[in-house]
């Protein structure tokens, strides 16, 4: 059974009604592009409330729009559990995105950046680094090698508050955003 | 049945997401009362989401709140319909209210001139007079009159909207907001 909706059922003639998750949408993503994820908390919630259902599936690679929708669904109470599919990943490592489409093949060269910053990051956490400004230093000395590559954001945080952590721990978001050419791409690992 | 959340259940730690209807939650009391009306969608949100109702009452007296929640109901797609339950007046002429109890006998006396004022614009319409500016007029002058109680607003309304309309039509708001010492009070008719 698919449910698809059609623009104007889902945003009627004098739609008015935003669903904003305060805090966490401005954090990661959100600084980046102000109002999204209100947009994103918004069209979610008429989906959850239009089909019920009892899981409704997210990419990791969205992690901060996870936050917000795990915030959301537990502040509204709705009776859906959200789960998180991995990150899917092309043979050379770039995680898959519609965006990807956009990247000339030198673009795409460069891009890979950014998942060699997740393996660098996951790597020197399981020899035991867990302290965020040296996994951050150690990403930002990575993409300084790729100056072509503009970073957006390298951040350690907590996945449910999207705030900073002084330490990783198990469960702690490491997240990247960066800019090769006009695509904006994202990245993360959530830390063992 | 009765579904009764504790306030916890409702607003449980770091809970962080509003339901916001954006332009009516600044006209009528919500000019006078900034953030009302987001607290007020937020949390009938989460009981239509956490009840599901098929129908769901409220009171014509707090006309603006319903044409929020009308809105919401819509934009959000909720199963549920609003049910609007008529205004029930102390024999005196005045809109109950829980605030009510605040008024001394005097006040009480003094803020009859609320339903003085909605009597009188219905009367006018029932002899034909329709426009937004007269009416209005008419019930400053009743107002000013009783020169204790301070107006908030005397407004004349598209009911689904909250804004001015020239010319009342069958199904126009008239509503009032008036201070009477330290209480607001608020009283409205559906013009025909």
């Amino acid at each position: 059974m698919v449910f698809a909706p059609a623009v104007e059922e889902l945003y009627p003639p004098g739609a008015a009604t935003f669903v904003e998750v305060a805090g966490l949408s401005d954090r990661l993503d959100g600084a980046s592009r102000p109002g999204h994820f209100c947009g994103v908390a918004t069209v979610v919630a008429k989906l959850l409330i239009a089909a019920e259902p009892d899981r409704a599936f997210f990419g990791q690679k969205d992690a901060a729009q996870v936050a917000v929708l795990r915030r959301m669904v537990a502040d509204l109470r709705f009776a859906t559990e959200i789960v998180v599919c991995p990150i899917v990943r092309e043979a050379d490592g770039l995680a898959l995105s519609s965006r990807n489409v956009y990247l000339s093949a030198k673009e795409h060269a460069q891009a890979l950046v950014l998942s060699r910053a997740i393996r660098l990051v996951e790597g020197l956490v399981a020899e035991g680094e867990r302290r965020g400004g040296v996994l951050i230093e150690a990403a930002r000395k990575l993409f300084a090698a790729e100056p072509s590559v503009r970073v957006d954001y390298i951040e350690v945080v907590d996945w449910a508050t999207l705030l900073p952590v002084e330490v990783a721990t198990p469960g702690t978001l490491f997240a990247v955003a960066a800019w090769v050419g006009v695509t904006r791409l994202i990245d993360n690992a959530i830390l063992g």
